[in-house]
């Protein structure tokens, strides 16, 4: 199942599909047909039907796919079956928003541990409960957690140095929300969250439209 | 120029080069080859030829890429070469964080307005200076202004209630945060930013890999 080089966009998709099917059941709907996935998506059916081919057969012809059983399929591939446990680093703004953010824990991502560099913030509480500590108690506190995921929160001059902090915890993967790009080992994986890049693709759209 | 339908990607990707080029620019560097460029950009040398072949030809044969020239240009493809005046609606967390976010302000991304709903926070004012104002002054304030992209932090629930009245203003474009699709009419333009999104990227790959 795993020999073809999955294209990215087919994994970004796969994700936005799942958030479909989730309405879905919210609805109770029970099966739905490509085209109407595709709507929802805004995608075109065949394309659902090409991202899905490299995983093996969904659906049946004539009838759609169970909702049910498509997002709990798609949600193994994607490796959602489990819970994620995340730990942010800075909690600024942005950090308290996404530890709060309802899409996370919807989706299986719980923020276990949070860190600061902020004396001030040091020992305080999140709203979610979660105590604030120290950036030198991150190996063992991540450890102590089973932490798997770093969300970098920081401004970016302190990005670099957190990401070293995290890779040498283990954790396994670093979200990165800080304005700069992060150095990682070869093989350790950094997703990049820049928002002006949809910014700019909004842009685009509006001049060249 | 325009004939050919680009790829979201390529789109993408391109604003990805100018935050690379930005850096090179920042160390004082003039010229690059496409080599090292790819690798500072994490994709491959022909890639940004293909890229870049859609909109004409760039760069010099054994030479490289004029650093200034070339960001130039593709900040001209993308509509940077101009300011953008952006409103936030919604200044939880999420939105002081954006208005706060450094990388908007650096790509010319301007918020020149700001609502919110929640009577505590109307009539006070932003960090940056920017004053908060009600809901039903969004006409108004961004006609005035000359708002041209709303980005919606506001909660899920009010989120196509926002986008309504700012398709009315009219904006030209809507950025949105809020966890839920928006509905607007045939020709409008929409990017939704997904947080989890890239988080399902991570947990694929670091299941897959």
């Amino acid at each position: 199942m795993k020999f073809l080089k999955i294209p990215a966009a087919t994994i970004t998709r796969l994700s936005l599909y799942t958030r479909a099917l989730e309405v879905l059941i919210r609805d109770q709907v029970t099966v739905v047909s490509s085209k109407t996935l595709a709507e929802l998506c805004g995608v075109n059916p065949a394309q659902i039907r090409k991202d899905l081919a490299y995983f093996g057969q969904f659906g049946v012809r004539g009838v759609g796919y169970y909702v049910k059983e498509l997002i709990f399929d798609i949600k193994k591939i994607l490796g959602l079956n489990k819970e994620w446990s995340l730990a942010i680093v800075g909690v600024g703004n942005l950090g308290c928003a996404l530890v709060a953010h309802e899409n996370f824990s919807k989706q299986g991502y719980r923020f276990v541990a949070a860190f600061d560099a902020d004396p001030i913030k040091i020992g305080r509480k999140l709203v979610t409960g979660l105590v604030i500590h120290a950036p030198d108690k991150m190996s063992e506190v991540c450890r102590e957690k089973g932490v798997e995921i770093g969300v970098i929160c920081a401004p970016a001059q302190f990005a670099q140095d957190i990401a070293n902090r995290l890779v040498e915890v283990p954790v396994r993967g670093i979200l990165n929300f800080a304005p700069t790009q992060i150095q990682a080992p070869e093989g350790f994986k950094v997703e990049n969250v820049d928002f002006s890049v949809k910014l700019d693709n909004l842009a685009y759209h509006l001049t060249a439209g």
